[in-house]
């Protein structure tokens, strides 16, 4: 069903937000990743083909703009869509009228997306980045555009001016496409929150990265700092958050809410702490990122803050030298590399990935009511969902990309 | 009253938002400008000490984010709030019950307040401008922090990605403000709309802004296209569109709303007209910018579109060459300037002001009950009410800065 289709759109509240959740009943299925990608993105399709049509309204000028986003939001990893969609699943239960509401929570799953996307762009911008899901980052293709049209004034500062202004505009769409769903699902205060601390605590990880970045590296906040981003910039905004905003729009109730932020903060964190690992140890025909990128970059994530525990004074002099300069050697990359291994940084965050990870899934089995029939759990899931709980976590905290 | 302790707050919809407008009761007086102002400053500032502290309380890092917002959001013109202040007066008229209200516009004002905020740091970004009502830009004053606490890296780099980001934030922290009026005015469809509408147009009026820059100056469309920027970057977002979605959330019909529009379209379109005017003939002590400001800076506003009109090949080549052109010399810039005035783009877009202004004005007459006693318009107003729009129409259509 496309978002357009679903019944109630229009109408301006409904009384769903203030049914009682499914308490007791068992989710013996959740629907597929896959299934739940192509709908949400069949829907941001339609959503954004509509909005190009209103800009080209307001001047061919402006139909650029959405061009742009179509093309940028093809090809996303969707996992925060999916994650919003099992947590109403998870909290709606296995009620048989809940398909009706799938167009609205298309639509909160798709907004989720375009606030990831306008943070992508921006990001961009900020760390100079020339690439993005294989593609020249949106900067760089206004940058090109500048040329080929044979515009006056800089290339660069064109590229950088439409990707402060179009990366706005994918906030304010985001914005429109959870507003719609609210048409189909209603709004609860908990569900506004939890909308308003997401797009907000992303926003706030982000200052506080761009910020890390620029601290000297023997500040005594290095590591406490490191977990501030990894956890509000990534893991609750990517796994944490979206799971509790679908799990509230399904009717959650605080207790719910508390058992699945004890499966998504830990799994989030495993989620980021790999990331971490990937963007220095990934296989670069893996990630699409250059071996030891984020060495060049500068990135103060867990892992460096742990490795630094261990290097010596002369090491650690080197290593603050390099650390976000752009123009290292490979073989200046390489050393520090070997530093993060030799230092036990790495098997320090593995061990990491596996405490977090193991917590997570020690939630899922609570909610197993197969492994504890008595389970006193608001969440209940039969042996399929956990499987498939199991896997996408797996896919999370293991992934090699 | 402060919005906190506005009745309602906290509930999730109410029933206000269906309630019928009060057609046909004639508004006798407005809320002043200063009341209005006072009333939203003191809410703007009691929200983000809120969400200062919560910020603090995400990390120790994230306190300047809080400090920065406060400081930047003193002594806004507030001229878009007080508009949509007013659209609710309009539309619900003398109702004794709506002071009761108050709290919940006041959010919806000082939103738009925080959405403008948002708007100017992008701005300032784009248009490598250093200062902002009278102190440093906000990029500028997180480079000028990166020195002052001896950050590594680039300083300007630092500054850009801190104001991209509180940028955004500011974006969220708007949304978030104009989400918690909903709890005590409801929201209808139509008020939804408008929402969407105004926060989109300003960025996409921002984005051909931009573009207009850029495109060579004797390209066919610069005229259509200095008018769509003045209606979408400013006549619509800072006149049109706030007295609309004040009035939408006072519970004007589509009749209405057609009303409004006939008043703040134009007036909007007038009120920018004389910004492009005071941007290049403005005393400087008064506007606060330099001479020609915008001569230098590029813009390409219906000032320039209507003197190239008459500028033969070699002025127009000399003006192609300094538009835009940071370092031209006071004397380079005053040659410009009388270019203007001799080509007749000066006389033309005073004209255009005059006839856009008076166009507004018509509209107030057809309203005040005074003038028309058997006046067929939805919108109704005494003498003094009457007296207080024309009075702020004029300052915004002859302002001096």
């Amino acid at each position: 069903m496309t978002p357009a289709d679903a019944p109630g759109t229009g109408s301006t509240e409904t009384a769903r937000s203030t049914e009682p959740s499914q308490h007791g009943t068992t989710v013996s299925e959740l629907d597929s990743p896959e299934s739940i990608a192509a709908e949400v993105s069949a829907g941001i399709e339609a959503f954004l083909e509509l909005k190009a049509a209103e800009f080209l309204a307001i001047s061919p000028d402006a139909d650029d703009i959405g061009r742009a986003l179509l093309e940028f939001t093809r090809g996303g990893k969707m996992i925060r869509p999916v994650l919003l969609w099992w947590g109403f699943q998870l909290a709606s239960g296995d009620d048989s009228s809940r398909s009706a509401l799938n167009g609205g929570v298309a639509e909160a799953a798709g907004s989720l997306e375009l606030l990831h996307a306008a943070a992508l762009i921006h990001d961009d911008v900020i760390d100079h980045s020339d690439t993005r899901r294989g593609k020249p980052a949106l900067h760089r293709q206004f940058e090109s555009r500048h040329s080929e049209r044979r515009f006056q004034g800089g290339a660069e500062p064109f590229g950088v001016a439409a990707a402060i202004v179009i990366g706005d505009i994918c906030l304010a769409l985001s914005e429109e496409l959870f507003e719609k769903s609210q048409s189909v699902l209603g709004i609860t205060p908990s569900a506004r929150d939890l909308r308003a601390t997401l797009r907000r605590d992303v926003m706030v990880g982000q200052y506080l990265d761009v910020l890390a970045e620029v601290v000297p590296l023997d500040d005594a906040r290095i590591g406490e700092r490191a977990w501030e981003v990894l956890s509000f910039k990534s893991a609750k905004y990517s796994v944490e958050q979206p799971l509790l905003l679908g799990a509230a729009l399904g009717g959650a109730d605080e207790e719910q809410l508390a058992e699945i932020s004890r499966f998504g903060l830990p799994l989030g964190q495993a989620f980021q702490l790999r990331d971490d690992v990937l963007g220095i140890f990934g296989d670069p025909a893996a990630t699409g990122k250059p071996a030891g990128d984020d060495i060049r970059e500068g990135k103060r994530t867990v892992l460096i803050a742990e490795s630094m525990k261990n290097l010596n004074s002369e090491q650690t002099q080197i290593m603050a030298e390099r650390l976000g300069d752009p123009d290292l050697s490979d073989s200046e990359v390489a050393e520090c590399v070997s530093m993060l291994t030799e230092s036990g940084g790495l098997d320090a965050v593995e061990s990491f990935i596996r405490s977090k990870h193991d917590e997570a899934l020690s939630v899922v089995r609570e909610w197993a009511t197969d492994s504890s029939p008595v389970s006193s759990t608001r969440t209940r899931i039969g042996p399929t969902a956990q499987r498939q709980l199991t896997k996408f976590a797996e896919a999370l905290s293991y992934r090699k990309s």
